[in-house]
């Protein structure tokens, strides 16, 4: 089976697409309204993935629930970049701030590198250097 | 940039990447114990992707905070599978409690389905269709 793409929930899902759409450079695949499953869907390309941000139309819709109890277990999303260090100054330039300031050496031996969740809609995005 | 892996906090790494492994026949790329930075990690892949399993070596490391404060905003994970009725039969034969015991149209326009997140090791997963 092949990831096809992570749902995050949000308050705004144009808000934080649009976030992500600055900082990373995800084209826009779909945005669409689904009252049948009491969403409002923005959903961003990422290589053969997509992110998809879900905003709820209302407190108890499925979504709405998920967001009112805090959240689940899903940690954070990595992006494959070509040249670590230099996305690190492409976001800083952003305005992001960045967890590592530096890369550091990851579980699989890779340089990698966190931004903070402040700076990407409230999530935890990763860095990992895959030339 | 190019969705690389989604990070996933559990209690146990070794039982929940088991979970994923028997459900959704996802290879072991690395399993992993990294003292720096708190965390044993339990790598499958899946696709040019990966889904990774962070099991806090400690409360006081960021995933164990983590896990503490109940989660975050990251919502589900999506799997494209070739026939999403086969896979759903394929499921209910591996005890898989169904959230769509019959597949839908998501909003992409494809066939979905949701598992729910008891049988998945606390995550919620989506099934869609892509031939």
């Amino acid at each position: 089976m092949r990831l096809d793409h992570v749902g995050i929930a949000v308050k705004n899902a144009k808000g934080a697409a649009g976030t992500f759409q600055r900082l990373f450079g995800l084209p826009l695949d779909l945005e669409r309204t689904v009252p049948d499953q009491g969403v409002t869907v923005v959903k961003l390309a990422s290589g053969e993935s997509f992110c998809e941000f879900l905003e709820p139309l209302g407190p108890q819709t499925p979504v709405g629930k998920f967001l009112a109890k805090g959240g689940g277990p899903l940690h954070h999303i990595c992006f494959a970049v070509p040249d670590i260090a230099a996305a690190l100054v492409e976001m800083r330039g952003k305005g992001v701030r960045l967890i590592d300031e530096k890369p550091r050496i990851g579980a699989a031996g890779l340089p990698i590198a966190f931004l903070h969740p402040d700076s990407c809609g409230g999530v935890l995005v990763e860095f990992v250097e895959k030339p």
